[in-house]
């Protein structure tokens, strides 16, 4: 199926809107039977990757922290992002576990006493209420190892140059530029007054800077013109706000029970977020916009088929939880 | 300077007594001088690397946690293996930051309340009573996220392969099956009875795992002979407890001025140590033994020039601090 994108379009990211997007990209794409099928692949490679030998108690910890669990929106991407650039099937599994990994760890340590003393995630204890405050960090401590473990086997099924890069885009997604450095800014942030571009700027860094990395890790693992990677990483980084738009509206919409989590917690902790800012009607508007950027950025990309990537942000946008 | 090791020596690595150690390795080597140049670019290296430009304040508490202190025994350990190999500078200089960023990491959540609850650290105040609990826990996650980034710069200074193979073996020293798994061992043995195998698998994995993982990748800056490769190995997990061994000597022995940390911790807490076990005069000797281990495994190298290293294995069994 060719999403009728020439060349000579792909040149030139204009802003389309909706009614420009070219038609094919909404032709019908079952992005279920799509997601069942990849997160098959994601669950049994974690189950196998994440090991429960790890001494005294510290793999049980990891598997708990990252098995059974999550939406699994950041592997998602990761392999959407590749089968678009026709990548390696071997280095996108392993990137889109390694992405999942991170964002498990931050959970972990995101939800301790010292942060956001979270007892309930995805409907079940947090990590440091079933295995204690100590275990919690070293087990988050060694998801962060293991995810570059993952990136890097010995042997022919990666290339090496190939492994470098990957981990190259991780650290830097991770770290003090990314979502580290975007919790520490939210840390910063409780009871503070932010204009709209500080709450941007913390967002785009504390879960854009993931998901966006996921995105560029998947075409990462093929070899897509340098435009097709910038388009893809436009998309990346609309989609990134996006996801932070809408967690901002349904923590005011929807009740803990449909979110796994406690609901209403950044109003009642005073956090500044996007509903807070605009309100809830432009807040839900702006989501909107940034579903219209992502679609843009995927026609502008000139890659013949990028329907997986586009029913990811439309689900993005429209999810309940 | 020849180290008076032949190609035929170094194919049979059999354990070497004392006397059977060749000469050259005992050939004057003057430990400071070579240690003083290295560290002035180990720190300049981190100072650079190491930035204050991290949102709120998260760079200012990594920078706390990395600058002004500790021996850098690791750093020391990769660039002196490096030489060995003739290893390629940027690489190793790159690796020796790593591994120090990782040893810095560990020290900052170790020190938290939830695990050691430490407030002293290199004579100065733990990153967390400094900086507060919840900046410390990101600090120590940025710093793991920063030194995989260090391994993978962009441009042709470090071949990918390298970089992918640096990556591999730091994310082994530092997670489940190393640094991160030992941790965890040592938490759950508080107050238990180990054996002296128990003990040693748990310091093999705790302290050993990186210091072994710092010779590993110095060497692996360099294009060394499988053989040597073998037994610079082995050097560095005879190092590895032998630095363990004399941590709890001096546990016991010296006094927290000169430490510059709690004396008297580990008993205090009833952790069990090799004094605990051993008794600090079989402790004592059992130093001596891994000393002549790592020297043997050097001489067993067939690498032409080891001094450093050999030099750094002295000094970490005769150290007062």
């Amino acid at each position: 199926m060719d999403a009728g994108v020439t060349p000579t379009m792909a040149a030139v990211p204009t802003p389309l809107g909706p009614s420009t997007v070219p038609t094919a990209l909404h032709a019908p794409f079952d992005l279920g039977a799509w997601s069942h099928a990849q997160l098959a692949r994601v669950e049994d490679a974690l189950s196998r990757w994440v090991c429960s030998d790890a001494p005294a108690g510290l793999g049980e910890a990891m598997r708990y922290a990252v098995l059974d669990g999550g939406k699994r929106l950041r592997p998602l991407l990761v392999l959407a992002a590749s089968e678009a650039v026709g990548g390696l099937d071997e280095a996108a599994l392993r990137a889109a576990c390694s992405v999942e990994l991170i964002h498990a760890y931050s959970l972990v340590h995101d939800d301790m006493p010292c942060m956001d003393n979270d007892v309930l995630r995805r409907g079940k204890p947090t990590v440091h209420v079933r295995f204690g405050e100590a275990r919690a960090l070293l087990a988050g401590d060694a998801l962060q190892a293991l995810a570059f473990g993952l990136l890097t086997p010995e042997g022919p099924q990666v290339p090496p140059a190939m492994q470098a890069t990957l981990c190259r885009m991780l650290a830097q997604a991770a770290g003090a530029d990314g979502m580290a450095g975007g919790q520490a800014i939210d840390l910063a942030s409780v009871g503070r007054a932010l204009s709209e571009a500080e709450l941007r700027q913390m967002h785009r860094l504390k879960t854009g800077a993931l998901l966006q990395g996921s995105v560029v890790m998947g075409a990462a693992c093929g070899q897509a013109a340098p435009a097709a990677l910038a388009a893809l990483s436009q998309y990346g980084a609309a989609l990134g706000l996006a996801f932070q738009v809408v967690d901002d509206i349904l923590d005011v919409t929807a009740d803990s029970a449909t979110l796994g989590k406690t609901a209403g917690k950044d109003a009642a902790s005073d956090k500044p977020t996007y509903v807070s800012l605009l309100g809830l009607e432009r807040a839900q508007a702006h989501a909107g916009e940034l579903r219209i950027e992502a679609h843009a950025a995927l026609a502008a990309s000139g890659l013949p088929d990028t329907r997986a990537l586009a029913a990811l942000a439309d689900m993005v946008v429209n999810r309940s939880h």
